[in-house]
């Protein structure tokens, strides 16, 4: 940020740009935004979000943001507890309750194994995740089709296995609605293992 | 946004989908950022913001963004104070001080003429503007070529030319390093016409 900024004006563009996926030119855009708004709305502005940051808990069970000490899913009668779906981020079980097609529970990891970045099995909600399996039947392991995503996938299941607990992954395939055209090799590979009789 | 998202998560999301150009999936994700990083770091996001909205002044001369009383570019003596640079808004005046080209002074509106939108010159520092002009040679609009920049710039030079004061408007033409192939009819038209001997 340059010298013909005013000092608030580079004070608030810095805070922005701290945001993921926000720029330089983004982040003055929203300074800019902010300097011309109204005192109090600025001031709602970041005290919600202060107060967002503070009141948000992890549910004891699944790991998942709530704001009591279990989340709605965990506390709901009518979910099979013995069916644990494990994923990355809060975000995926939004994706999955979006969908609407599963009826078991989650287990949110907060992040993926990632040895590059010094992020290891402690630094993951997994230790939550071995305790909670005494009572349950199937795991089923719900990260991203990446290289970590598959590596913690595959880290998780060595350690359940041998425990008795079915252990499954997300199958692989065409994308619904989406063209072979552009499909990328490797999903059309596994879209042909995997295929199933009509 | 949906009911499978905790209550903090809607809260922050909320508050960065009011701020322009950030859409529902950008908010969530920024949402799902702050309550995923440590209370400090939230706390010095939020009051830096709140900060920086409440430090920002206008410069009593050229109204654009300082933090005292008067700009940097105000108080500076090697800049020419009859040369009035007229634009709509602070980030504009980054813009001709990044180009380095002009030795004058500014005033910023903090808007444009916009009747639709109920924004008459009493919503734009035109009254400052024009308690400016006592001792100026020359005024430039530097407004943006578009309908309300145009409608702003006739306006303030109908008001200001029977003061005697000069009133100049940037020019048009092809943008440099542009292809001719590129450009729109009336660019290229205003092009023609305000065309120089070589």
């Amino acid at each position: 940020m340059s010298e013909y900024n005013s000092r608030p004006l580079i004070m608030a563009a810095e805070q922005f740009a701290k945001l993921p996926g926000i720029g330089l030119k983004t982040a003055q855009r929203l300074a800019y935004h902010i300097l011309n708004s109204p005192v109090e709305e600025v001031e709602e502005f970041s005290n919600a979000i202060l107060q967002a940051r503070r009141s948000v808990k992890m549910c004891e069970r699944c790991q998942n943001f709530c704001s009591g000490s279990v989340c709605e899913i965990c506390a709901d009668d009518r979910r099979d507890s013995r069916i644990i779906c494990v994923v990355e981020a809060p975000k995926d079980v939004a994706a999955f309750e979006r969908s609407g097609g599963f009826g078991g529970v989650y287990h949110v990891l907060h992040g993926l194994l990632s040895p590059i970045d010094g992020i290891g099995p402690q630094q993951l909600k997994v230790k939550e995740l071995m305790s909670r399996l005494t009572d349950c039947d199937e795991v089923i392991m719900a990260t991203n089709p990446t290289v970590e995503g598959e590596a913690t996938a595959a880290y998780l299941s060595r350690m359940i296995k041998p425990m008795g607990i079915k252990v499954t992954r997300l199958a692989y395939g065409l994308p619904v609605g989406s063209s072979l055209e552009y499909a990328d090799d490797v999903t059309l590979q596994r879209a042909l293992e995997n295929r199933s009789e009509l």
